[in-house]
């Protein structure tokens, strides 16, 4: 970073305790300073004090990125008061899984908003600021029910395809205005706190301490997966990539 | 159809002017009784009328397919009154165009009501009374830009890739329930009044005097296909076809 | 079939004892004279015999489908003694399973022969007599390994992806001159010898008396779903479309 | 590098004068020995200068790619005269444009030798030597035309998708053995003589001093690509991505 020049902007929505977390940490290790926009701002409290304590600087934010005014206000804050965005990730989740008989409305209805519509809030109001600056990046989190509608995933693999339907819309449309977007496919088993739930759900307590290491993707590599999307030079823009570990069955 | 058994009982979700209106006539010819669906159900009469002076048999009614309880009305009337569903086929479109600046949190979330919850709610109920049954069909009327984001599309696109992720997973889940669930990926313009308009709109009145014959799918055709589909036996069912025609690029 | 008007002409290319010759009955019963080609002519007594007998016409034809100078003299005997072909169908295998390390450059040359470079010449051949005519269909028989190369694949997806991507640079080019290019993705397997003895190996002798009725793909079946690619009208034509039991797991 | 250490080891198949010899470039600054493999070595001379004047380790082999003998001969003296190798980029291409009727078997088949064939020699060996070692990476080039069979191009397609399946029955089959196998999709014009005299005959001389910067993607980028990929941790693996610059339409 040279000396003098603000530091660049990053903001994460979704910055949860893992993958988010691990994202911003490597826009902040990076030299960015990073916004953090998290439904319960008060749970961001250990993750700025982390960054802060590597030498990093970190803005949390409390919001709903459902909700339209909140993600206006957030973002037109951001750029109020800290700096132009120069990237976004959108990283909300929605992970369910019911029976199509099982699944009512309001769940469907409840992914789709954290899923897609969330992603399009984020996505428009990022592109609002980034496209008459014709410079920066939009990046989307995918998974494996973007690419595959599997038994039990109707509403998730909607919201997500959705997702997915949006990312390649507006890469095709903001190329040409120099907006890098892209979409990171996770088709894996991430080492979160819910993943290792549900493991121990659907294989035993046990099934814990006989995982594989590398077996789950490490949240820190996700966060240099999209820190290397960020390097690309714009001759060379990936849209789309997929990641999984070394020994997933897919 | 054998003297004294009941007509097998079709639904067309969206039986709008042209391509719902072709479904249903066909399944008409083919022996079905035909319910109608459509927001508008005072539209229906001529469709019901030209029906009835075939020798068919059509039920008309106004619903509307992105409300569950009506949906849900709709189908225990039907289940009741006339008769036990073999097939369902939703057909709702959805279709606008807006750059992504453009596209309002109010358009974006009706496309997706009108594209992929209709499609959950109508899909659902189906399933609800067929699954017990172990027999009967669903399918759902895709788009290009249900294998596509394209400039401009990213509301419908949201919209049509949700209703795909949902075909697949209902497909997977139910096809050893019996029930054949398909998704049909229309990959061209059908000669609608909307079509014709868009033509003129982009490319002048002479457009339309222009068009080669089979240039656009003749409504019928779609019909037809559904038909084809419903054919199938079950150890070979189609989850998923394209169509369009044979001068189309692609 | 009007009263004399000659016959419409088929040729299926693969016209082995199953697939194959489930195809050619079911166009024979369609009113085709059908043309069979397989390796061993010697082989397609039988078939021609129960065609003959259910008052069907068929011709037998050896020929290597790998062999240029012998597709072209096929397709030339059949253009100027039988008639104009108006339907091919490609139905050449090659399925084998090796791991990598044990896939030998002549297997793999092989497999590529079989279920790629074959296709060409007949395709080709095809489109050399239709062409002119602006008039007739070329089907080509994919299976799951036409998606997705599975590990033990790599010989047997390498062919037939390059099929798929053959017929789909031909029905792109050759649509507009009304010819008809459709790939069949048969994702499951069609009760054939060869399937019946790999559930054997994989599963024991018992596997066979434990199959579920409509657990195979009935050969009859593929040949239905080809007629009824032939039936489309061209402004609605198929390109590519997956056929799999209702009970298969996908 | 680490003092004492050797140097890791790469190969380039395909090492012409813009994609390969950029990759080589690229693994040389990064502190390989690289292995420079080409139909005609002699073409190899300037490279293995330019490499060695900026400090790097190159070895040039002249070798054809589609014969087995001369692949296992030269990986086996790889193996044995310079070292084990890390990471294999295979990068052969095969780009010709034919109508349907004008590609001749000869076409077609050279095109599959050179894009299919050579990739799985080279890459089985590259397997042999690395499964025991359990490490190692094998990287292909795709292109626009291994994802889409576009009009004229059946026979690049059909080479193109064939290398694709081998990517993807490779990478399922080897991750487990710690071979991290991806394939990088090419989805654009790179700046090379071959594309800038493809775009003046097809647009004129001036298209040429019309083009925008990063209209074409600059080798060094798609070196770049392959790098990043290599520093991929193994529990986050992309097996495959597209890149295209920001102006491309697609």
């Amino acid at each position: 970073m040279p000396q003098g020049q603000p530091k660049p902007v990053a903001l994460i929505v979704g910055a949860g305790d893992y993958i988010g977390a691990a994202i911003a940490k490597r826009f902040a290790v990076g030299g960015f300073q990073v916004c953090l926009g998290r439904r319960n701002g008060d749970k961001l409290a250990p993750l700025v004090e982390e960054i802060e304590a590597a030498g990093g600087t970190a803005h949390p934010f409390g919001f709903d990125a459902r909700q339209e005014a909140e993600t206006e206000a957030l973002f037109a804050k951001i750029e109020n008061d800290i700096g132009a965005l120069d990237v976004v990730i959108f990283n909300v989740g929605g992970n369910v899984y019911f029976p199509i008989l099982e699944t009512t409305s309001r769940v469907f209805r409840k992914v789709w908003e954290m899923a897609t519509f969330a992603g399009f809030l984020s996505g428009r109001e990022a592109a609002k600021y980034m496209v008459p600056r014709r410079r920066g990046a939009i990046f989307f989190t995918g998974a494996t029910a973007s690419l595959r509608g599997g038994v039990g995933f109707a509403a998730f693999a909607a919201g997500k395809f959705g997702l997915r339907a949006l990312a390649q819309s507006m890469a095709r449309e903001l190329g040409p205005d120099n907006i890098h977007v892209a979409h990171l496919v996770i088709d894996a088993g991430v080492d979160t706190e819910w993943v290792r739930q549900r493991i121990v759900e659907s294989d035993g307590e046990d099934a814990l301490s006989n995982l594989v290491p590398g077996q789950l993707i490490d949240p820190a590599s996700i966060g240099e997966a999209y820190w290397q999307l960020y390097q690309q030079p714009r001759d060379c823009w990936t849209h789309e990539l997929d990641v999984r570990p070394y020994i997933e069955k897919w």
